[in-house]
């Protein structure tokens, strides 16, 4: 990175402990079969999508644009406009959500900045990161949904490089994995107290 | 079916209403891409899993059982051992869903009828079905997790059938989508009040 992220605080002291330890990410590891292969994928991918980050962000954000009921989430309260300094805030994150993603090094510093992701999709934290005047919560429903709008998508900017189709489907694999194991840590805000 | 399977009460009135409504669900569609494709795959491959349901539910019960952290919710909270009646309840229902998921029919009725199954792996009605001396609750770490294994197991034999491979692609990510929209429905006892 050349410049600073407003917001990215990842490995920052500004991000709480995670209420999920190493040890419950491993067993959620074996649940959605992550292994050392999709660790090699997702890393394998890092250089296929480093430089095709923000035409995989122009195509993620046509199809949020497209929804009204998900633009919804960065839309103005009173006005029901989308927030213009609020879209292009996060999508300045989720272009290093990327990169990290395909980085795939699970340590306790990214654990703890899944939890601080889920917390800002939640009522909890969400607006405050960009100082945003738009919908208290982003919501449950939509969250794994957007797994398959997300990697299907991704997909053809996987193939761009040259890799043989088995290798594709390995890192689509490995991404849909990931963005599951993600997502389920970003839920934990969602939950009721216990029942995660 | 020949016989009734006990604790399948989908579209009777034991089954109470879905806080989730049919236009909700249409929007859930839209943002997991579900189309009237993934309606034409998914009972396409009702003629292909109908005769491998036991086949199939031998390779999920194979994962779960291999999982101790999986197995657990099957386990009597005494002795911690596997409740052979309830895996064996369970899997009676199992098998029906296979082919209710295949049957793709979206009604009240079976909206109704995932919320039941929600609440059953949930503390509000988890054991009481079977019966069961079991833990208070499947966690929902786990839930969208399994959504891989389940569908990755399952491509195998939607293959077995001399379907083209972009055909068994095509049931295979119709298997997905609605395994998400499931399983976001089956949350809904899960998340908190409002955040849904």
């Amino acid at each position: 990175m050349t410049t600073a992220i407003p917001g990215y605080t990842a490995g920052t002291p500004t991000v709480a402990r995670s209420p999920v330890s190493l040890a419950d990410f491993a067993l959620m590891q074996k649940s959605v079969l992550f292994g050392d292969d999709d660790v090699r994928a997702l890393r394998q991918s890092y250089d296929v999508v480093e430089d095709q980050v923000e035409a995989i962000l122009d195509v993620w954000y046509g199809f949020v644009g497209s929804q009204p009921h998900l633009l919804a989430s960065f839309t103005n309260t009173s006005s029901r406009d989308p927030i213009g300094d609020y879209l292009a805030g996060v999508r300045r994150r989720f272009g290093q959500w990327i990169l990290d993603t395909a980085r795939a090094e699970y340590n306790q510093a990214w654990l703890d900045y899944q939890h601080e992701i889920g917390l800002r999709h939640h009522r909890a934290k969400k607006n405050q990161t960009d100082g945003a005047a738009s919908t208290a919560i982003v919501p449950f429903r939509d969250l794994f949904l957007l797994v398959v709008p997300v990697t299907t998508t991704l997909k053809p900017f996987l193939a761009k490089r040259g890799h043989s189709t088995a290798e594709v489907e390995a890192m689509h694999a490995a991404w849909v994995k990931s963005c599951l194991l993600q997502l389920t840590l970003w839920s934990h805000p969602y939950v009721k107290d216990g029942d995660f």
